[in-house]
């Protein structure tokens, strides 16, 4: 495994601004030695703003309500992902009732997920806020491939109802138009090079 | 977990005809219960022919020899993935300065990723082949990237000197188009869809 740390000379804290087991990973993999440090604000959804701008906003409200609780040197990471079909936000449903209907209305249609990220480095006070936008398409689904699904448990906690890292989230996407792991939770390519960008 | 074999109602046996680690691992997310019996073919590439055209051609070469050996009710699964740039086949490298060489080709560019499937139920003689094809495009790397992601040994078995679901690989590619898990050897999409019509 490479050590992100070790290859970009991070000789600061890493706080990731969230709780997210998907994101938890995806950093590990990384070889990134970080804390984790969820922030405390609302996450309703300002349904005025346009999702590229929305998911920003909400990425920089977390980083900056962890970066100003510690006031340290660290290096402070808040992001928040959004599914978004026809000028509409799906978000996490509250039961399987409502898991199914979003699937429904994913079924054979395209939508997009949007992932903002804000990195803010403590010591130099610098703030950079950018987004990833992906186009999902999924297949025709079956209601028995939707029961299925939701009976494996893996859409309640999930925006749009679904993971595609999940067994059977694979078998429901068609086609990607953008970058993989926007879709789990965070663009790691993008990330990569926004951390690259902060420390300088 | 789901269990695809319980989904699908199958009562057949089912082989991958196929060694690849990543190949087992996407099979088995899907609770797909499956043997493992590699096919014994030349896979020296024939570069008269279209890179859809080989995968194809070699994913039914690799089921056929399998399911001869066979020839009892089994479905038997062949595939192959092969990396494509501006006309030229990218293999695993045979050495370090082989995937560095490969690495700093893709470097900035955008290249295809073609994996052929075929399935041959053995019960009812049906024969069904099908391809994916996936835009991969790499950002530009430094040398150091390059180096750190040789020096971690994961280039070495790899078609293309890389492994979108590694650590590293990761970070080096900027978007997709296409399937993902084509990607890591499996477009597993195309592969549940032919799985239910070779059991029709």
């Amino acid at each position: 495994m490479i050590k992100i740390s070790k290859l970009l000379k991070i000789n600061q804290k890493i706080v990731l601004a969230s709780k997210s087991p998907r994101r938890i990973t995806l950093l590990k993999n990384l070889g990134l030695e970080f804390d984790v440090i969820p922030s405390n604000i609302n996450e309703d959804i300002n349904e005025k703003l346009q999702p590229a701008e929305y998911v920003m906003e909400l990425s920089r409200l977390k980083a900056d309500n962890v970066a100003s609780m510690l006031g340290g040197d660290e290096i402070v990471i808040g992001a928040d992902t959004t599914v978004y079909l026809e000028g509409n936000y799906l978000n996490k449903p509250k039961d399987c009732n409502e898991a199914f209907a979003i699937l429904k209305r994913l079924n054979g249609q395209t939508h997009q997920v949007f992932t903002g990220i804000t990195l803010i480095n403590n010591q130099t006070r610098k703030i950079i806020s950018e987004y990833s936008k992906t186009d999902v398409t999924f297949r025709e689904l079956t209601d028995d491939e939707i029961y299925a699904y939701i009976e494996s448990g893996s859409p309640m906690d999930k925006a749009g109802a679904y993971g595609i890292q999940d067994d059977f989230g694979a078998v429901f996407v068609s086609h990607i138009n953008g970058c993989y792991y926007n879709i789990v939770g965070l663009p790691i390519e993008l990330f990569y090079r926004m951390l690259k960008e902060v420390l300088r």
